[in-house]
């Protein structure tokens, strides 16, 4: 049985969702909802209608899971307790430390309305939390630690574009070689935030902009800048768009510990991403967890859930007995 | 409320099982059971008893667990059935190719008595087998690599041991660096035995043995060695018991595969062990899954699972609050 996707905001992450769905036979799309003039968006689907947000109720029968597809800081705290009222949802909600009081009024509306919602999936929380609780599983003595990068971070290029002057940017977050050997290596160090990361500015400024003034004002910017080594490079629009216009990201989680009856032995449990594009991985990740939403709504579950909950083998299209055969 | 676990079998295994309980505040172990005579073994937990193995049914009311340490070829496809008919039990059977067979027979056993099974924990089948199942529901079009080593091959050994003139042996199956770094960079290339990985050994012989004839028949050995760049090395057997008593081991599990609607990005997704030691790796995996099974058993489930089926959370002693707020 073919699940049918809605998609609610048709940003970078929506249109990753539409192209994860044609990467997946057992799915389709149904609509697209969009808080802008629907007629002004062309989407990458034949034949699939683009509707107006407010629209959605309607199609609240036709759609098996609704992709919520807007930002952790002001959307999603509103928009999942509310669709989570007429639909399934999934979010991909990433303010770590807001997770537990979105959960609590999600899974109060999931409860309400006899739903199901699956909330902060995607990689960091998502795949990365995934690995940071199995290895503390097996490992119940030892360290973690987490690396992002190579990759663009939005918030800290956003953070650069609000300096006068500035006309565009792109900031890079980058592990630091010594940290991530020595996490390796299982030595087991403490870092503080300057020695785990660097951080690459690519900066586009206006004609005669002080460029002495707002590198001081990026370097020195408090919780963005402020505790990192930041190189700051300023280059034109044409440089900018030529080698920067990619949303690249990864990342690195290690967790090393020590087993045997007087902890002799060593371990270290690594996982790591490279990715070309943040928002279709991220979307990919979404897709495949509106996989085990479907199933659990099917089976009658209701409220709210993370990766955490969902047994592996829910979020694959293929049985368990394929799955025990070829990937066991 | 604690996880009374006993141990079948205490072998590298059992041993590994027993440290890993220390390390885990909600188990404790009631008893090892052994076929050799109870009275020569000595085990590592004070007070805990050692009991024949015939002795097991008297305490199927006083385990929550039975950790069953046998073999794959001969041992686990009779243990498990069995044991499944009075606790509730986890085992590491690890031939691949027979998994959907010793499934079926533990899922009917598990069933008949009202029991949980979890079959084919450790880390290959385990952990490896979770990462490659998540890579491909994340990425349906890509290619999947795993490399195993630097370690220690069991099998191997035992191979090279079986030779006239041989008196010790130690195999590392070793990781070929350009097929790494080609699966890391998602080129998509199909490799031969021979591309992916070469084998070192490490063999003690005989007063006046002929070596040129020994290393001959190993390196010609089929399927062992045959399909692989294999070097022996002959040492002593100070210099083996120096160097090459550990059974360290680990491997790499790697997923390349494309996103966007035209297939335009790529992404890695990569997961390493690096391990001091096999066994006690393997058996923390056990003990996390022994928790899972604890709890299956508690909300009433019967029958067998296998890594694939279980909420990763099951694996923890913490709730699920804690771990949205920390490791979410």
């Amino acid at each position: 049985m073919t699940i049918k996707i809605g998609i609610m905001g048709y940003g970078n992450l929506g249109r990753g969702i539409e192209c994860a769905i044609k990467h997946c036979d057992d799915m389709e799309l149904t609509a697209v909802f969009t808080r802008r003039d629907p007629a002004s968006l062309s989407i990458l689907t034949p034949g699939v209608p683009v509707l107006a947000a407010e629209k959605a109720a309607d199609m609240a029968g036709q759609i098996d899971v609704l992709m919520l597809c807007g930002g952790s800081a002001t959307d999603l705290p509103v928009m999942t307790p509310k669709y989570v009222s007429m639909f399934n949802v999934v979010d991909s909600f990433d303010t770590h430390a807001k997770i537990p009081e979105h959960f609590a009024a999600v899974d109060e509306a999931a409860k309400a309305a006899g739903k199901v919602a699956l909330i902060s999936g995607g990689w960091d929380p998502g795949m990365f939390s995934l690995n940071r609780l199995y290895a503390n599983c097996i490992l119940p003595q030892g360290k973690d630690y987490t690396f992002w990068g190579r990759g663009v971070s939005q918030g800290h290029s956003d953070a650069i574009r609000r300096i006068p002057g500035v006309l565009d940017a792109r900031q890079y977050t980058v592990p630091v070689d010594d940290a991530l050997a020595s996490a390796r290596n299982g030595e087991g160090k403490e870092f503080t935030a300057r020695q785990m990361h660097t951080r690459e500015c690519y900066v586009v400024v206006e004609e005669g902009a002080d460029k002495a003034s707002i590198e001081q004002q990026i370097v020195t910017m408090p919780n963005y800048f402020a505790d990192y080594n930041t190189t700051v490079n300023f280059i034109s629009m044409d440089e900018l768009k030529a080698n920067h216009s990619g949303i690249p990201h990864g990342g690195f989680v290690i967790r090393s510990g020590k087993t045997g009856w007087n902890d002799e032995h060593s371990h270290t449990i690594e996982y790591s991403l490279n990715l070309d594009s943040n928002p279709e991985f991220t979307s990919s990740v979404l897709v495949a967890a509106a996989r085990a939403v479907a199933r659990f709504a099917g089976e009658g579950k209701t409220g709210c859930l993370t990766m955490f909950d969902v047994p592996p083998a829910y979020l694959s299209p293929l049985s368990g007995e394929y799955l025990r055969a070829h990937m066991l």
